[in-house]
């Protein structure tokens, strides 16, 4: 593995750890914009743009754009977050430059009207689904509760008021600005040649204008409210709780990820001996969510209404314990030993190994090997995860939830 | 990459492809059993005692099984199908051989009366949990009214009453038939040494008793039935299409596996040109599942309720075009590109790689290296495809529609 980085004189920062021993090679730009970037009345446009980009350019329709990645045989796709708006493929090691220019010519898309009225109908169609999967609506609704006014508290997806408002010139103004060069990143991982990778971005990309870009970092106590909604037909209660953390640049976010593993991994944690086990919920899992200034603790989880009351109250105890006995040695090494193995299973195979080289250079302008990584995990100690919990305790939770009608005896 | 095999006296297949280069291994017990196995009184005992078996055994108690997958930091799941039940684990190297120990305890399983009973709940949970989904329900449904009486048609997860009357008895009169070990196959894939392996599947399999386990194979042409139910608070209409088509052992498998993604691949296909790109639909993929002695080629559409009948006559467009004109040459040198880097990428890490040699050897007894199924899926014709479309057409499929109530112009 060796570590390759360039910074092009537009700002546009070029990355990548070559792995000649690898089958396939992932390459992706990383662009510093999503929700949170937005303000209400364009909520939606980061998403609604990434949707946009495999639109097409001055010289390719959509069409010509699918048929270039069927011609390279990418595996490839795009996801926007809060923070994030990440473009990536895997090919085969031939392929490699052809889809890193294909990747290049979409950055500079030509945002048609024409387009933008048809998809803007995708985007309102994927909004209705969503409505329909109350274990998504429920954290979307969640975290607009906890971050209130907070621009974290932006829907990825946008509203259906604020994507039928939206114009096709509000998307461009924003483009101008969000997709500037010096907001992004190119990064590659496993076998390519990074010459010839150094190269083509510098042939294509240096015509790109660099322009400062803004983003404001504070960090948010969370509101802690509480708020439940009923849908008819729903058999299940879907329950959100989200209380603040450490950000990503703080080094305790590897005791935060530690700590959401003790008291929510799928199996063996606290929530699991406690809920998913005495099947008192079907689903009960916690996830820690860095961001940029700020953090938060996500739980999900589902049961059966006649159980809610019961739940919420084992969670709570749960809570309880955490910030009074803390956590114990046992469970900080059980959780170490599923976090390392995780980190060196997804980081095997280049797709995996890409987001980490990514987010670690987008949050932290830094490279760090999968050995920094494991060495920081097992550096953290049970005062460490302790003192967290002090700081941040995760008892403090706003909360939603989404269930059926309440039944007679009004349990819930 | 060396492939290893062993049969044990008792009848269990032991295979391996050994890669020294890989930083993890993947281990996996393939147990061929799955729902269609099971008869309309046990309906879901396959994926009941799948969660079981997490249970422990006479030596471990439930407990003590988590706390032994997290001595071993592994990423561990199983899964049932209509046809397979399959254990697996993804780990790194120094711990393959204590967590293929701890498979191969669980695989004898104490099916205590009180963990059925408590663990009953979480799976009629789970069936409720999965009539909130749509998405799922409406292939569920679909393959029950396509199969009719085939067992092939049978639900994985079962019906609330089979699985209300389900009693411990019949789950382990099932698994003493079924967990036969002349009816699994214990597989590996990754950095690990074959030798320890075959000596520790020696050590603890032996005991296990053979007998001969029968499974009906008969081709099925599906019922070709159409039917739609409303749910009220649904925003879309999701719709599955099933036809039938050559099954796992049919070389034509391969055939089938590009045909469906000329047809409905995600990106690029004629599904996603004529409705995805229209914004007709938000969804419209088709998935060739091979089975064994049959095989189907499963459509799922989702889309607004306005937009029913157009999909719907355009779907028959495309299907009536396939059968009239055949797919064309460039059609399929794409549809091979894809295939072929997502065969590739996905063998390249231990994990992908496992289910490839434990499925080939499930339905083939064959081992097939990653360049023989590249070769395979290279000698595909134009012409191989468009006979197979001329057996099998898809455009004659069972429907199965679950949409919101229809509006006032009543034009679904």
């Amino acid at each position: 593995m060796v570590f390759k980085k360039k910074k092009l004189a537009n700002g546009l920062d070029l990355i990548g750890e070559v792995n000649k021993s690898a089958k396939s090679a992932a390459v992706g730009f990383f662009v510093r914009t999503g929700s949170r970037d937005e303000t209400k009345q364009i909520n939606g446009v980061s998403h609604f743009l990434e949707h946009m980009l495999f639109k097409g350019t001055e010289n390719l329709d959509a069409f010509e754009v699918n048929k270039a990645f069927d011609g390279t045989g990418a595996q490839f796709n795009a996801f926007t977050s809060e923070e994030n708006t990440v473009y990536y493929a895997a090919v085969l090691p031939e392929y490699v430059i052809e889809v890193t220019k294909l990747w290049i010519e979409l950055m500079r898309p030509a945002l048609r009207d024409e387009d933008f009225n048809i998809e803007k109908n995708v985007i309102k169609e994927e909004i209705a689904m969503y409505k329909d999967t109350p274990s998504f609506d429920v954290m979307d609704r969640c975290r607009s509760l906890h971050f209130g006014g907070h621009p974290c508290g932006n829907s990825v997806l946008g509203g259906e008021k604020s994507i039928e408002d939206l114009t096709v010139e509000q998307m461009r103004n924003y483009f101008v600005t969000r997709y500037a060069p010096d907001n992004m990143i190119f990064t590659c991982a496993g076998n390519f040649d990074w010459g010839q990778i150094c190269s083509t971005l510098e042939t294509f990309c240096l015509k790109w204008q660099g322009q400062a870009v803004a983003r404001k970092l504070e960090h948010f106590e969370g509101s802690k409210k509480k708020e439940r909604i009923e849908k008819s037909n729903l058999a299940c209660e879907h329950i959100c709780l989200i209380s603040p953390c450490v950000s990503f640049r703080d080094p305790r976010r590897f005791a935060a990820a530690l700590l959401s593993v003790i008291v929510g991994d799928n199996v063996g944690s606290r929530f699991f001996w406690e809920l998913v086990d005495k099947a008192l919920a079907e689903v009960a899992t916690m996830q820690y969510s860095p961001m940029d200034g700020t953090g938060a603790l996500y739980s999900y989880i589902r049961c059966s209404g006649k159980n809610v009351s019961k739940v919420l109250g084992i969670v709570g105890d749960i809570f309880r314990s955490l910030s009074h006995e803390g956590i114990t040695k046992d469970e900080l090494r059980k959780a170490k030993n599923k976090v390392l193995s995780a980190l060196v299973i997804k980081n095997e195979l280049p797709m995996g190994r890409l987001l980490d080289l990514g987010f670690n250079w987008i949050y932290l302008k830094q490279y760090h090997t999968i050995e920094d990584d494991v060495k920081a995990v097992k550096a953290v100690t049970v005062d460490g995860v302790n003192s967290l919990i002090e700081q941040f305790n995760p008892g403090d939770f706003t909360q939603f939830s989404i269930g059926p009608a309440c039944n007679e005896s009004g349990q819930h």
